[in-house]
Formats: structure tokens, C-alpha cells, sequence
């Protein structure tokens, strides 16, 4: 994997990242697929969203279809039938967030699996070697990431933790066409964010991930511990911001300097017919949709805006057809995948200004949340982030 | 609507179809939209498949969205972004098996929505109002459906019914750009089958359709009820057998003589993980294609083939994505969809053969079923047809 920084406005930057399957134009956002594969939406779809990278879970996989039946099947990408860059996530998040019954030792979890109860156990080792068999060009150390609001011990405690899983995974990893992410945690708190942060840059990964963020504080402390956060990251790595988010967070930890950012808003919030526009979120399944015949964005290159109006997708989403997931899944990726296009374009042309405060809007409407009622969401912290 | 018999082979035959929204060549297989969606895939990838007609409900979009809405969206064609052909059912079948509470008059039914327990009335004249504002280019007449096993009587009283709803369709239907089928009833009844066709023929509709077949009675039954049925319809117009069926049931029936046929089964057996292949149903979430690296059929030309492999596909459906009805769908849909191709391909060269007995099978198994079983599962009426 190759980094270059193209040009710089504020602390947003606009990048290239070279990898064995394409190049990534940055910043940029990841559609997830934590089944190895997009929820309802088929690898061409999800290409035709201009997406880059796709992120699938070494957790989910591991226990179904296990990483050996897909290693056997030539690893992820072609098992997934998807030719551009993949992302795996450590299974840290998951096994802490998803698995029942854990025991935590020094080398790992002990952890029920959620599909049937069999026993595991998932460490830096096993995460590093589950991921080398995945064979995305994007694998994460294997971390312990605190929910929000947790006690400086637990924060401590975490971060401590995944500085030794940390060193352990970039021991066990083996394959050089690989790019091994360090995450940084912390909490919100500056102190263990620095701590964390140090330790992983001394061990020089290419790239670093920041995690333990969207897991519950408001969006300003997110805000905050981005911008002190950031600057503790090499200026030459890309910098990736983990299950973040909507089309504001998108715009403001562009402003801090993130590179890539991955979720699985678009696809759930899909799920449940609600969908991004210019104007702000809305959700299809409204009564005043049923006879609108304006696509959900007039301004939207993608495929579902350019073929349906509002009044079928109503009508498919009010009726719970499974086509409705499809088509407002393409909306929504391609929506954040937009976002990041146009926030690079900004960065390269100079004019980039993040997330403008809602009493400094003067323009058209800012993406996602109505004009007015932008700051209040922006508080709220509406949409789920993880 | 113009119909062409371009050559027959045997009973069976080769014709053409020229509708307001192109040229459909016959036999062919229509997939069922019931809610003016085929679950689960977009109309670019039904359109893939080669399918140049789809099904919609009546009864279905009457209740949602709504034939008012549909209408001015500008009818069903522009409604779900389907350029080809359509053909609606008249919402007889389904008021007779989905609703609840109904009452029978001489003019219709009522009953109770099962979306919201609301009371409707539908009858030929609502039936044909509510297909003239959907806009299909093939609309059915309102007729009664008995299920089978019924009692003389019974079928002989949906006969008198269908027969008199028919003449009201015909007088309540507007539209000239909308072929009107009539439908024929009677059970397994070779008289009450003869006394439906003769007044049906007599009004001279442009199209028939078989009803009241696939309702629960055998194999043999059906096979025997078209042998004496069909010849009683017009050779000039094509004729529809309703709700068949899987690639047995429609090599033997185009072997009748038969031109239309649509079901709902390529697409609920995707949901279920059931797939055709030229060597018998498969079933994708068995063990044995863990690791399979093939193709559903390797013969099969759908997109799900030209990609996929039954390993990823063994995955999807078990994990539970969404993705999986898709690519089971489109493959399932094209499997009917070229079955009906063949056929024609073979009519034309002189060759085809229709449904072997298992007896006789020599050459390349026949579709469906592994020639083995073939006639057992035949004998059986392994799926069913509804």
C-alpha cells in the first residue's frame, strides 16, 4: 500500500492510496459488508455507487463462512466477486460489542458465538491470522474498544491492552501485500488518547485507525477528541475514523484531517426507509410521499434517483418489499460516497469548509439535516453512529 | 394485441405477441410482481433475464397503492419502471384465497383487506376499472377460482359465475390498447371445462386463460385437464395457464399447446434457497456446496452464473442476506424464462419433444429433476404450483 497526501486545506487533506486492487481516492467512504457482503445490494450496485473499498468483519466470518472456506476460496475478493479494495475489520469491536459469556485474558477473548454458541477464542494471533486468510488490503490490530460513558480505569485499561495486541498483531502478521492498521483508543480522554496514539506510531504501522468514537458521547466530545487526536497522527498515514457516520460527521472529521471513514448506516437506515437528501433526512415511507413523483434527490447521480420517484419506493417500502432495501441502500451509499467526492474536490480547490455551524449558513442547505434544524441534529447526535 | 402461430410441432407451438410494449415470443414465462415489484430484483435485472412480460395483482394493488395512485403515476409501466410488457391478474383468484370474511354477491365479493382489515367490494366491473387504470398491457377477466378437491356442484356454480362475470368484464372493460383474456373454469370436470370454454369462446375474447389448475389437484390430473381442455379454445389466440409452474409443468403443458405461463415459485424458492439446475432441484444451503466452486448451472447463462459460485451462494442464504433471494431470483427466473426459449428453439427446428417420461429419457437429463427421479418427482408434483 502506497500513501500520498495531494494537497492540504486547513487540517483537511485530499489522498491517494495505492493498493493491490485499485486506487483509492481519499477522502472516502467505505460501504460495510460484515457478511462479506453489502446488505441487499449486489457487488456491481455497490460499484456503480463509486464506492472504493468495501469492509467486511474478520468476526462474522470467521464464524461463518470461517476464514479457511474462504482463504480456500482465493480470499475475500474473490470469494465476494468483488474486484477493488477490501477493509477487515480485528473482530475487537465485535467480539466486545456482539458475543455473549466472554472471558478476557492477556491473549485474547473467550467468547460464545452468537450463531449457535460454540466457543472461541479471538486474540492479536488469531485476528492476525484470520485476517491474513480473509485477504483484504486493509486489516485492523485487534483492539478493546470502551462504550461511552466508561471510567478512566476501563479507558486506561483498554488502551493499555490494545498497545500489547497491538505489538502482538504487527509480530503475527505475515503477508506484505497487507496494510496492518494500528487503532488508537482512549476514550474521549486527551491523556489516554496521547498515550495510545504514541505507542502505536512508535511501532510505525501504515496507516492508523480511530477507534472507541460513535459509541455513545454526544457529537461534540466526538468533535473534540478528533481535534486532539488527529495532530498525534503521522501527517504521511492515512487516517481512518471507524464507524463513523452520517453526512455531518463525514464533513466535520474531514475538517480534522480524516482520510476514510466506514458505516453501516446507509444500508440499515435503508432498511428502515429512511434515506440522506440535500434537504435533509427523510423517510419515504411519509404519508406526503405517496404521490411524489421527484426522485429522493433531485440532485443525486444515483442509479435509484435516476430511474424511481418517490412515490414507488413509498409504495415498495410501505409494502416491505425486499426490492426497497436495494434501492435505497444504492441511495444512501452512493449519497456518503458523494459526500467524500465533493468534499476532495473542495480540499483540491482550496474551498473546503467542513461543517459549517447552522448561524454561519448562508448557501444552499448543508447536507443531511434541514437548514434550520441542522445544529439541533447535530446535538441530538440523531442518526446512530455505530 | 396481435398474435401470430408461427409453427407447430406436434400440439405444441411457436407464436408471436406484438403489445403496446414490444414483441413477446411464445411459449413463454412470465415472473410475478404481485405488489408491482418482483421481490427482491430490479426490473434492469428482471429485464436481464430475458423475461419480456411481468405479472401484477389486482387485488394486491388496489389495496396498495392504491389503482388511483397508480393511474396517476401513469399506470403500471411507468409506475415501476418496466418498459415491457405487463399482465394483470383480475384479483378473482387471489379475493377467494387471501381475503377474509367475504360475502358473495352476483355482482362480486366483499371482504376484508388484509393489509388493514378494511372492507372492499371487487367484482368484474371494479376489477376491470381498477386493471384499466393499472394499465397492463394483458388484463384477465374476474373469474371464481375453486380450490381442488371441490364437489360437482361447486365447480359447476364457479362456472356459471365466471361465465356471467366474464360477459360484465367484457362490457365494463374501455381500454383498446388492453387485451381482456377470458378464463377458463371447471376443475378436472371434462364437461364443466367444455361448458366454461364454449360460452368463453363464444364472447371472443383476443386471449384465454386456463384457470383453476395448480389449485391442489395432481400432476396427472393437470396433464389430463389440459388434453381435453385446450382444444377447446381458438388456435388463432393465445392461451394462458395460470399460476405454472416449474420447467416440468411447463415443457408438458407447452407440449398441450399452452403459450403464457407465470408463478410465483422462481422467486420463492430463492427465498427458501431452492434453485433449478439441469441436474434436478438443488438446495443451496446443503452442506455439500460449502465449498463448491462451481456455478449454480454450468450451463446456465443468467448473471447470477456468469459470477457467482455456490459456495458464496451457500453462505448468503445461510448467513441470511438479503442478497441471496436476489441472485437465487435471477437465476431462478431465467432458468423458467429459457426452459420457455428452448421449447420455442425446438419448435421451430420441428424437434421438440415435450416432457419425457423418465421411460423414455435416452439423451442429456431433462430439466428439472435427475432423470431418475424425474417421473417420481412428475408423479409427485414435487412443488407446488400455486
Amino acid at each position: 500500500m502506497h500513501f500520498v497526501v495531494e494537497a492540504s486545506c486547513g487540517r483537511a487533506r485530499a489522498g491517494r492510496l495505492i493498493t493491490p486492487h485499485g486506487e483509492i481516492l481519499t477522502p472516502t467512504f467505505m460501504p460495510v459488508g460484515t457478511q462479506a457482503a453489502v446488505k441487499a445490494v449486489t457487488s456491481d450496485q455497490v460499484a456503480g455507487t463509486g464506492a472504493r473499498v468495501v469492509l467486511a468483519n474478520a468476526f462474522h466470518c470467521m464464524l461463518r463462512p470461517g476464514a479457511d472456506v474462504v482463504a480456500r476460496a482465493g480470499g475475500l475478493h474473490a470469494f465476494m466477486r468483488w474486484p477493488r479494495a477490501i477493509l477487515t475489520d480485528s473482530g475487537g469491536f465485535q467480539v466486545f460489542s456482539l458475543a455473549d459469556l466472554r472471558r478476557i485474558t492477556d491473549d485474547g477473548v473467550w467468547f460464545k458465538s452468537p450463531i449457535d454458541g460454540s466457543r472461541h477464542f479471538l486474540g492479536p494471533k488469531e485476528s492476525m491470522a484470520i485476517q491474513n486468510q480473509l485477504g483484504a488490503d486493509f486489516i485492523m490490530a485487534f483492539d478493546e474498544c470502551v462504550r461511552l460513558p466508561s471510567t478512566p480505569e476501563q479507558v486506561r485499561r483498554a488502551v493499555d491492552r490494545t498497545t500489547r495486541w497491538a505489538e502482538a498483531c504487527k509480530a503475527a502478521h505475515v503477508r506484505d501485500d497487507q496494510a496492518l492498521f494500528g487503532i488508537v483508543q482512549g476514550g474521549t480522554d486527551p491523556h489516554e488518547r496521547s498515550r495510545s496514539a504514541e505507542a502505536l506510531v512508535a511501532m510505525d504501522f501504515p496507516g492508523y485507525a480511530i477507534g472507541g468514537l460513535s459509541v455513545g458521547e454526544s457529537r461534540a466530545e466526538m468533535d473534540r477528541t478528533l481535534e486532539f487526536t488527529v495532530p498525534l497522527l503521522p501527517e504521511a498515514k492515512p487516517r481512518y475514523l471507524m464507524g463513523v457516520g452520517t453526512p455531518e460527521d463525514l464533513l466535520s472529521a474531514i475538517g480534522f484531517g480524516i482520510d476514510m471513514f466506514d458505516c453501516v448506516n446507509p444500508t440499515r437506515m435503508a432498511r428502515h426507509g429512511t434515506v440522506w437528501t440535500r434537504g435533509g433526512r427523510i423517510h419515504v415511507t411519509n404519508a406526503r410521499f405517496r404521490e411524489d413523483p421527484s426522485p429522493i434527490d433531485a440532485t443525486c447521480d444515483c442509479a435509484t434517483c435516476q430511474r424511481y420517484d418517490l412515490r414507488y419506493l413509498h409504495h415498495l417500502a410501505r409494502a416491505g418489499e425486499y426490492l426497497s432495501h436495494t434501492l435505497l441502500s444504492i441511495h444512501n451509499i452512493r449519497f456518503l460516497v458523494r459526500v467524500a467526492e465533493e468534499a476532495r474536490r473542495d480540499i483540491l480547490a482550496g474551498t473546503f469548509a467542513g461543517l459549517r455551524p447552522a448561524s454561519q449558513l448562508a448557501g444552499p442547505p448543508a447536507l443531511g439535516e434541514p437548514r434550520d434544524t441542522q445544529a439541533a441534529a447535530v446535538a441530538r447526535g440523531t442518526i446512530a453512529r455505530t
